[in-house]
């Protein structure tokens, strides 16, 4: 498309949101927080930034971009980890922001539901929760930056899913423009409705390729009297499942986190960042953060926890552990866990891999895994910590010390990833538990998803989005488009 | 299609499945277990019953019957209450009974799932779980005929979703045949896996539209040490609203059951089964049954529930309450609710309606529904009960005593119905919250949702049974095929 000829869409753009909305380079503006995406990887170039501040202009919108056939590109915080939500580089894609639609519209205690914009950040849900007496459980690293909209638009995970479930399992409703720039209200409080196919779980996780989410109805959960944090040290992987089996039956519902760390990304955290004083990581080839939530009362919860860790000792499978005696040591033990992405960038360079795998067949795939990356790639250093109570192991490789390592880099990721995914395959589990695939992954998904299933997805792509306009580029190829 | 033309699908199917398999009113076999609805409203005709014993069997049967473009329809345990699985009158269809795919395939313990045949019985797979020590925690009044399959396709609900969900969110993966014949092998037991479009949720609750379901892992708990159940008298429908917030409140996750019963619906249980001694009703204008979970002990269990009473007695929303001494006690109390439709049966005819609204809006919903009906049917007596923790109301209504009530229904039923969904689309509530559509709401369907929905269902229907073989006439009027 030549700058003459897209002219009449960008006068239609800045008809429909007002001339400050519409940004474009020509117009000298600086795209770089649109065009570039979170981790740094990869700059694209924009047709131009729209930035509609109601659903009806996004319909608008969409409806423009429609007669001109332009790609529209969604797009939330962009904190995406795999390039889901900026421009390719042929500057004829439009971005579409959402953060102008920012507003909470209703928190509803005795349905116990919020219903918000897409464009409200993470954080700022949370808090309205929290004013209301209530707790909006999805937290993440980008929790200040991200929006709802795009937590949905990836299902999001993070750290409370043992409990609560990925950001789908905590929507009720959506609002949605749909390619063709309908509006499907479907901004529904029920827990209950089985009138048909639903539409909600098929935009949720679709990474912007079948609509644009412009609103979401969410549950809430009563705020919690007590949240206690433990730290454990284990004897084997195998121990840290056992200890997840017995957390369940102890604490049920109230096991609201269950993070391992392996011994060799503590001791990244216990180099890079020694104030720290990681417990036990020396003695141990495993530990864990645990964290019980309670409705009744801190000392319940103590002495649920303390009982639980008794049982998981008695058991064998539990070396020492400790019991954050106030909030302030419960952060302090959640940041050596969060402590670990921040430790391995001090550390170099480093390969990362977002995996899935039933939860019982975890200790056998790290164990097999870990052998066949020693024998091909003698000298690499296997930074393996994650979401074990969801089976999600974020299984990293560190360059061998003294090694080039960009060279590393570039001349072993795809070999290394070839072998790590073919396990995965072999165990049945997900080459992206929580991340999804944007552009990152988008070639790899065909290798590792049933011929069957890919079918099926571009059959449903082509009915909801024939034009193939919604975030080409993402997730799915759609030949023959 | 006349007989001779069939002949060439019948011994295909006879081929596929085996001559015992496939039974024909031709070859003298009575054909009404699978023929004739659950609530036995409507028989239909069947070409043929084929009961496949393997997923590639069923597949080979959908080549086949595409192959001729034979309807297919897919039935489990056939005890929905829409008439959704079974055949119309034509003589063309073909039942694809899914009953010999019985097996549990796994149970794992580490990961806390079961995978099985969808032709399993739900009570099977309960009692399985259970051996096991394991809860599979959804429960339903056919338990003991209907099947998992038919319990996904539906997306059932029962009296445990307060806690654990409908069907459809105690699923982690499926196997379905597609109406192409092909093997969709999406049965992983993973808690998180962003690799696409969720396909699992598009197949759940579509009633057999779009593919059929032929295996599923399914999530199962701990089994909790305690159950306990209440029974409450309460003086108001807002009381009872505020009473579910208390009891999320104190009981958190705790809280498994929480049905609600107005005291005409209770009246009839105590006038035809008087044996069953039903509390409070006289002097109390609303009951509810709760249910507490425990996974600590009994004595934990009660403590908790006596602190969630008396507070709610010191809020008002409690008047009187007992808890169950015992498991016989408990089984009584829950007896009570579940004989509600029992008692309607000999009370007479009446008019079920299985509605949801957002909890928080359930009393204005009733109290303006209430005042429509007594002004515009005289006489019309309510009996008002249901899942109240998730605002899921069998809103049904009793002929007028003393009026001819076959006559009352023929004459009353559509109007009836007509300003109760009325109502309910004013307050975004729907009108099928856990039964679905099947052929007997199909023409109500696109009165009560919205067009843009609709749209979206129908691009995907036919993008994925273009041909529309699968279950036709069920759910989706499929203009245009």
């Amino acid at each position: 498309m030549t700058a003459a000829s897209t002219q009449p869409l960008i006068a239609e753009l800045r008809r429909i949101v007002g001339q400050d909305y519409v940004l474009t380079q020509d117009d000298g503006a600086d795209l770089r927080a649109w065009e570039l995406d979170w981790r740094g990887r990869e700059r694209g170039k924009a047709l131009a930034v729209v930035r509609p501040a109601s659903t009806q202009e996004v319909a608008q919108v969409v409806r423009a971009c429609a007669a001109t056939r332009t790609p529209i590109i969604p797009q939330g915080g962009n904190t995406g980890m795999v390039v889901g939500s900026t421009p390719d580089t042929s500057g004829t894609q439009v971005v579409l922001s959402l953060t102008r639609l920012n507003k909470v519209r209703q928190l509803d205690a005795g349905n116990m539901t919020i219903t918000v914009d897409a464009g409200c950040v993470l954080q700022t849900l949370q808090e309205e929760c929290e004013k209301a007496g209530f707790l909006f459980p999805l937290s993440l690293a980008s929790e200040g930056s991200c929006t709802i909209g795009g937590n949905l638009g990836t299902n999001a995970g993070g750290t409370q899913v043992v409990r609560y479930g990925n950001t789908r399992e905590l929507c009720l409703g959506l609002e949605v423009v749909t390619a063709q720039g309908e509006i499907w209200d479907g901004l529904l409080g029920l827990r209950k409705d089985n009138t048909g196919y639903d539409l909600r779980h098929l935009f949720i996780g679709s990474e912007g390729t079948l609509g644009i989410i412009t609103g979401a109805t969410m549950k809430i959960y009563p705020m919690p009297k007590s949240q206690l944090t433990a730290f454990a040290a284990l004897p084997s992987l195998e121990a840290a499942v056992q200890l997840l089996g017995l957390a369940h039956e102890h604490l049920s519902a109230g096991l609201t986190g269950f993070e391992v760390m392996g011994q060799f990304a503590l001791s990244l955290v216990n180099k890079h960042f020694p104030q720290q004083r990681v417990p036990f990581w020396q003695e141990s080839p495993w530990c864990v953060v645990l964290e019980n939530s309670d409705n009744e009362s801190e000392e319940h919860a103590r002495a649920q926890f303390e009982r639980l860790l008794e049982a998981a000792m008695e058991a064998g499978c539990v070396t020492d552990a400790v019991i954050a005696e106030n909030l302030a040591q419960a952060k302090a033990l959640w940041h050596i866990r969060e402590s670990i992405p921040l430790a391995q960038a001090q550390e170099g360079l480093n390969i990362k891999h977002d995996i899935s795998i039933n939860v019982s067949r975890i200790p056998a795939f790290v164990a097999e895994t870990n052998a066949l990356l020693e024998q091909k790639f003698p000298g690499a250093r296997l930074v393996t910590y994650g979401h074990l109570g969801d089976g999600n192991l974020h299984y990293n490789v560190q360059a061998p010390e003294g090694v080039d390592q960009k060279r590393f880099l570039a001349e072993q990721e795809a070999p290394m990833n070839a072998v790590v995914y073919e396990v995965v395959d072999r165990y049945r589990g997900s080459i992206s538990a929580e991340h999804g695939i944007g552009s990152l992954k988008i070639d790899k998904l065909p290798e590792h998803k049933s011929p069957v299933a890919l079918g099926l997805m571009r059959n449903i792509k082509r009915a909801l989005d024939p034009l193939n306009l919604m975030n080409p580029g993402k997730l799915l190829h759609t030949e023959n488009h």
